[in-house]
């Protein structure tokens, strides 16, 4: 394939099978979000690149593509305007934009593309799907549990069976630190070793936290608090902080709000960490058997909306990680679009378009024969080229007896009916 | 608004109710042309620069916007990439990406956003969802009829009723030139100027062809000829040239071909243009009462595919012009998503959030209050801004009974029944 041709390295075009199973994918997950109350949200495929400034890390802000200025600006090599980097930018800029003309709380979704100059790799693409959930404006732990709850079924919906939610606090995870000691400027440092436990083995992680200057006792007792079976331990080292009972009473709540799906769904994993630093609350991930990593995953996060130049609400949210998710279900996915009826055409086209009109009225996908030969055989390995299950055959002895031939492609089968009787004979055959 | 605020000029938010008003218009359309066989395509948001590179006019390309190089390359100033200005370019590179791995022909449509760095105005922006269908690899007027066809019923399913399909084609256009004598050279400029005719007055149009270098006698005849009521004057001036008759019979066999479709709804118009000269066969424009300008058109444009860089494939296709289409429609659009059930939280929320999702489980929206108030009455207000057709209390007295109360807030009826109840009665109430 000539580079030319391709799509620009980390783009993918979509087919036909591409698009459909992505757009059910998404229709599914909108839907639920939708039965939860929650609002779509389309932003422009880009903002100001001053949205942006500030906003981001340096590591964030250089994956972001920006667009060249205009017309005589042009020349100047400078850029004005910046590709969709998340949906939580646009989102707390809309909150500022529209205000109290938004619903309160602002429950939004947002399934579309995000644009990252990162280097591609497997499974890493420069255009992407990001597929979040957000309430902006309500503190109460119903707005938490209800983003847990809304993505869970959504991931229910999407066809993941075996997955649990792992939830945790970071008020809870600061008041365990507190618990032995450890410096809350040390904190953050140490949170981000205790989060590679899923990656690493345990003494692995405690080398790691010695290196970041904790004793060993502490730092064994830490790890083996965090990664033991039975959440008491933990329980009783939060139990000796103020911030630790407040981070412990807010799991509590979560798991009380969230007791109404499947037992065992949603376990306190005092070991999840999340990575970023902008939760204030409880956070969340979700594992599921099959699937590499986590497929969704979230928090609340207070201070971020302000943060990034929007209004200072309380919110919180998440996200589905609906490329991972439909990376792995393309394995076994099958074929989809193929035709329900294909039209031959060996004269009396007029007919042959008002069949076909027909047939697509009654709900059909129907396809006629735009190419060149006249020969049946041909148009044959069209139809089964376009996995069509029904044939129609108008030739001109059909034609002269205003019937037509209707063939089963599964099984061969084939009867003549009158033209007036092909839509009846076609769904007998489609068993519609 | 403070500036910064605003999305970027000649952008747009999509709000809840525009979001879900444009998705169920793309999704009207698509349903139709999947119909028909079509399949989808999603091209990325950006092509590599030199996909465009001499592809469009230089009108076109000062409207391309362009992406920066990044990392280090970012301070030279120069782009690589650019955002999609149309669905036709990246059409043509799939068609040679993909080739023999496409259907043959390709029928695929595209609906998504285009970008377009074209001076902002009413009803002009910069990112707009263009809505194309088009067959690459067939020459058959099976094919041309089929676009008309799929198109009609797009508008008819999005509710356009008065509307007409005008046909022409542009080999007789070149014929009625060659009938009266008018230079081949001359032939794009007069053509050019008899596409005014749906604005300008015929004297007017005369005039300009007189300048254009026509005898006034010849001027007259021709614009008399294209807009006369009867369309004898024309097709006597076309029966006498070769290319004449062509282009009549292709416009003929158009007429034959979608003559299943409402009597009068598709006319052979004689002074329809259309402004772009890629189209080489057969041309159309709908027109529709209480639409400005045309809603859709299209044509055959044999050689395009190839000029933009593909395979040397006969190509046909069409456009719905789908947001002028929103523009008029959401005037006297209805507000949607409202909620069908609103479950105030005045304690037991663990109960409130398993009633809340046996409801959603139902099909039902059911949005729960996440504010701060344990107040009814503002909790009522809430249910009242979300468009809440039922609210649900569980106060107290409910709860020491195992009861809920549904209140109707149309009529303001309300009763109590067991919680085992509850979507039993809302349904009622929905008339579900």
């Amino acid at each position: 394939m000539a580079k030319a041709a391709e799509p620009p390295s980390g783009t993918r075009d979509f087919l036909a099978d591409d698009v459909r199973r992505r757009k059910a994918a998404f229709d599914t997950v909108s839907g639920v979000f939708e039965h939860y109350g929650f609002d779509p949200l389309e932003t422009p495929a880009f903002e100001r690149l001053e949205v942006f400034a500030g906003k981001l890390g340096d590591e964030a802000s250089a994956l972001i593509f920006k667009i060249l200025k205009r017309g005589v600006h042009e020349a100047t090599g400078e850029a004005d305007l910046a590709l969709r980097y998340d949906h939580t930018v646009p989102l707390a800029r809309v909150v500022g934009t529209y205000g109290s003309q938004l619903p309160s709380p602002y429950k939004r979704y947002a399934i579309g593309p995000v644009w990252r100059a990162d280097r591609p790799a497997k499974g890493r693409f420069r255009e992407f799907t990001q597929c979040d959930i957000d309430t902006v404006g309500s503190a109460s732990p119903l707005a938490d549990a209800e983003i847990l709850w809304a993505i869970h079924d959504s991931l229910a919906a999407l066809g993941v069976t075996d997955f649990r939610v792992l939830v945790n606090s970071r008020k809870a995870l600061h008041g365990l630190l507190e618990a032995y000691g450890i410096a809350e400027e040390r904190g953050t440092a140490v949170l981000g070793t205790l989060d590679k436990l899923d990656k690493l083995a345990a003494d692995a992680v405690v080398a790691e936290l010695v290196d970041r200057g904790l004793e060993a006792r502490v730092a064994e007792e830490l790890v083996g608090d965090v990664t033991a079976a039975d959440t008491d331990r933990v329980r009783k080292q939060l139990d000796t902080t103020e911030r630790g009972r407040e981070g412990l009473a807010e799991i509590d709540r979560l798991l009380e709000l969230t007791s109404g799906l499947p037992d065992g769904r949603v376990v306190f994993t005092p070991r999840m960490v999340r990575g970023l630093d902008y939760y204030t609350g409880p956070i969340f991930e979700v594992v599921a058997t099959g699937y590499p990593g986590s497929i969704a995953s979230g928090g609340r996060y207070d201070g971020l909306v302000a943060k990034l130049g929007g209004p200072d609400l309380p919110a919180c949210g998440g996200s589905i990680g609906l490329e991972r998710i439909l990376a792995i279900q393309a394995a076994d996915a099958e074929a989809t679009g193929g035709l329900d009826v294909a039209l031959t055409v060996l004269g009396a086209e007029d007919i042959v378009m008002r069949m076909a009109a027909d047939l697509r009225g009654q709900g059909l996908r129907a396809g006629v024969y735009l190419g060149t030969s006249g020969k049946l055989g041909k148009q044959l390995k069209w139809a089964n080229d376009q996995r069509a299950r029904v044939v129609l055959i108008h030739g001109p002895e059909e034609q002269a007896e205003g019937e037509v031939t209707v063939r089963d492609m599964a099984s061969g089968d084939q009867s003549r009916v009158p033209v007036t009787e092909v839509a009846t004979r076609v769904r007998e055959h489609l068993g519609r």
